[in-house]
């Protein structure tokens, strides 16, 4: 099926598409910065296995990446501390909102996966570890530069600052962990590191880039590096089709069928294994809280492809 | 990757492992025919898209399908009403345990997704419609006989009879849904259907058999028979993946990583896109309620093969 | 402060009031005969220790007492079983709503109090017994027609037939308690006892004829006959007082400040300890699905006469 | 019935009694200088209305009031805003623990009542206003130095910083309504006048004299001077009996039948309403956290006293 596939075409096509779509969803308000975002964005990468990229829209603006991050995160933390993480962090789907605190009561503080927010927070306690904040932020930051190959990221402090200033629920589910061990840390530590994370700012094509491990069984196509390991690759990828769309997760995996991350800043990164490396982004957010648009565009695409994780190639 | 596998051997390495597994789970007991079925029994089959088919241990031996029924049944359904189903039963993971009945009370009656015990009766007061239970426990038998292309396939009643005895809590989760307009029959009728279905009594090889078409884009490739719509057939494994197993359905996916049903009888049908259609069985469950050999054999098979949905073939 | 007080004044004071009340609620729409009650109706009848009646507006029209029969319910199954009863049902208030199911699944079937439906329903499950629901229904209204003195109370057939017809959510919990053995018959059987004791039809006179002995430590004043110890009168207050008004029992506490059990049939049955035993009557509920203008009148009757339990008389 | 009591020696009984008793609970052991208390104190007060008092055991020894200290500042905020302050905080039982975060969730932050921790910390957050939090705690002090007629009272200083340090989950509750806006300053200064108010130092004999207002209709019967009105006295005693002790208010209910306030240090205060104060103390807690011996010694004095709110004097 692959040989009669004009990708170029089809990610022009999307693109057209979604510019004439009426119904964009409407951006996260409660950052600042994100809700001033002309919701009339939208941008598209797609990088091949062998490098070839495929832009369309604002596919070099850089955005804010929020809840994307998780995943680089995490990979960062399975690093450090290998499979300790689970005994901290569960891998099932929540069934519960972003940022939900009810299943923590339940469960004792431990979070039901690494992408809600709880878990997100745990991921970055670990990365804190015996760094200073500065440290752990510098870190992640470096590291996913390199996974993108491009060492223009930045963090966006304008960003991490205002959720550093409105963020109490994160802040209650931090404390709440914390009072049952499993933050480390004084919250305030632990959500620094948390909230600069989030605020990366990355356009679809650095992000596209950076995710390309996911799509190579762990390691980057571009310099042949192992960044993870095969099976903790295919786990990553797992988590996102589970739970990488919060209480929306099972819709994206009916709908779209990649394992995906999505973040209220409007970015998904999906993952078409042995195949590609999808990034897009569009502010206005559905219902559930992800790209309205972005998750549409994911969608057509696989129908046009045909690279659902659910189907043969 | 795949010219290299010998899967037949795969299939007898697994079955011989397992074999001597010492940590076999605990056979369902509130079944009272379920309790009473050896631990040590354990079957595998396999069936590639040509039709080979690899078998070890109990493959040919009946046991109770239970659950696995689940994904016959939302197959049925969905011919008869198409997605108007989706407007009785969502598409999320539950996060909680099989019969839960909290969710159906923040959420008006609805269903979580069509896997759970909930969301399954409501798939079956679908399918008896307008008909008397006989004729739809009937229906379904005869769907399950031509996915399987075998006659002989048959319900237990014993196990429908000992069901219907002691399953107040389904009762339960029937007559609150009632409450709320979203079974239109009487209980007891639309359980009839559900029990009878749930008593389907099959091998590995006859569950494999009528898996087929979840590998092959919704055709039996047996026959050529398109059994439901490619796009169906999708949404039908993304449902088996994000749903397929309770609250351990994050988990399977981690560990395994392909779509999948369980049964408390000890059964699970997992497919493999355009490679294969599996069934094990071995009646020990894990905590979750999965079969406890049945998942660490698929775990192996994946190793093995790669089959993976989140690793390129 | 009794002396000064003209309880007849009062109570036609607060009849007049509430023949102007603008605001009169909603009378319950789910029980179709009590759905075309007039809601202009309301009655009040307060019986001193002594006897004396003081009676204003539909003060002898029958209505269904529905929930206030609970009350009757509990104190005769206290003298079945004793206090083995509260190994079956606790003795806290839910926080939840009349027939919620979501406490159940984390109390493993034992309900919070025997004022909530899934208490009262394990209290009717007692009351059946060894007998037949016919046998027993009997028995309850036996026991109603001697706590009244008053032998043409009778059980609206009507009423009950209704509720065993669409009292789905009933059996969802009745079910649902079963499978963790706290109801011991079918369901539909402990229903029938259930359903025909709510439907009991009485007057605000004879309600409160049959409340006396709550007010008069246990024994009927009228008799001077004891029908439950003194301890249990004031357990079964203290219920009233804590469990009475389903998730507004705390603004009933703190409104009224009396005993109190409501139905949706828009009656209360209150008791002022050592002064009176209180019924008022009107059909229209408020949020809460307790009589709107029957608790604005138990507060106005308790700021005139001073009759708080949380004040010196 | 009053004319008969011998209150010194059923004080003294009881004392004598609990000394004996065998089983004692269990120190609450998360707040390290609460742990270290010897769990063999008892202590009970007794003042009625001419302002006699009896005493027995420990009550002139000074423990740490903690959550008693709510009725205080509940009394002093509804001076300062009035019955605004029930648009903050609700006056439902929770059917939870003391410091579940569950019901915030589906409540949008509003606390069910002013004795749950989130209730009581929104209470701290209207005491603080517009003062910084030292003057805030010197107010509380004052007022419940004033309320007892005894300046030697005081913050126990070493209790309150050991919360702070620790009261992680509180800092929860507090930033978890602080992202619903019912939290009006940063939390760390919210809660510090929570704890040092948690932290107020009392003897059983000072706390029973500070809760006099509540026995006579809001009026402190040692100065005459009203502390609050009548209306709002009955109000905070219904409170107290529906509220008062967490999950377990029911059975305190049920078993004692007074308005009640505990706290885990182990002590209680309860109100006879035209009779007593009471406060009792003993270390030991029960399963739902309130004093074990506290509760035995008050279930007897209203056996041998007939004082119960549910029951005519």
């Amino acid at each position: 099926m692959g040989a009669e596939i004009d990708l170029s075409a089809i990610v022009a096509d999307i693109a057209a598409e979604m510019a004439a779509a009426p119904d964009r969803g409407r951006p996260a308000d409660y950052i600042p910065p994100l809700a001033a975002i002309d919701p009339n964005r939208f941008g598209i990468a797609v990088i091949e296995m062998d490098g070839t990229c495929h832009l369309a829209g604002d596919a070099d603006e850089a955005f804010s990446i929020q809840s994307i991050s998780k995943v680089f995160a995490l990979t960062l933390a399975l690093g450090h501390v290998g499979d300790q993480l689970w005994r901290r962090v569960g891998v099932e789907p929540s069934g519960s909102a972003f940022n939900s605190i009810v299943q923590l009561e339940a469960e004792q503080g431990i979070p039901r996966n690494p992408f809600i927010n709880a878990g997100a927070i745990v991921v970055a306690d670990i990365l804190l570890g015996r760094h200073e904040p500065r440290e752990a932020i510098g870190e992640t930051l470096r590291f996913v530069r390199a996974l993108a190959g491009d060492d223009t990221i930045v963090i966006d402090r304008a960003v991490a600052e205002a959720e550093l200033a409105t963020g109490h629920r994160n802040a209650a589910l931090a404390n709440y962990m914390r009072s049952f061990g499993n933050i480390h840390h004084p919250a305030e530590r632990t959500l620094g590191v948390y909230f600069h994370q989030c605020a990366l700012a990355m356009s679809c094509r650095q992000l596209a880039l950076a995710g390309r491990y996911l799509m190579a069984a762990g390691a980057n196509p571009g310099t042949g590096r192992q960044v993870v390991s095969r099976l903790r690759a295919r786990r990553i990828n797992a988590l996102m089709m589970t739970c990488g769309h919060y209480d929306g997760s099972g819709e994206f995996a009916f709908r779209v069928g990649l394992p995906g991350k999505s973040g209220v800043g409007g970015g998904i990164l999906a993952v078409a294994p042995g195949r590609a490396s999808v990034a897009v982004w569009s502010p206005g957010l559905n219902a559930r809280g992800n790209s309205q648009l972005g998750t549409l565009a994911l969608e057509r695409l696989v129908q046009r492809t045909g690279w659902s994780a659910f189907e043969a190639g």
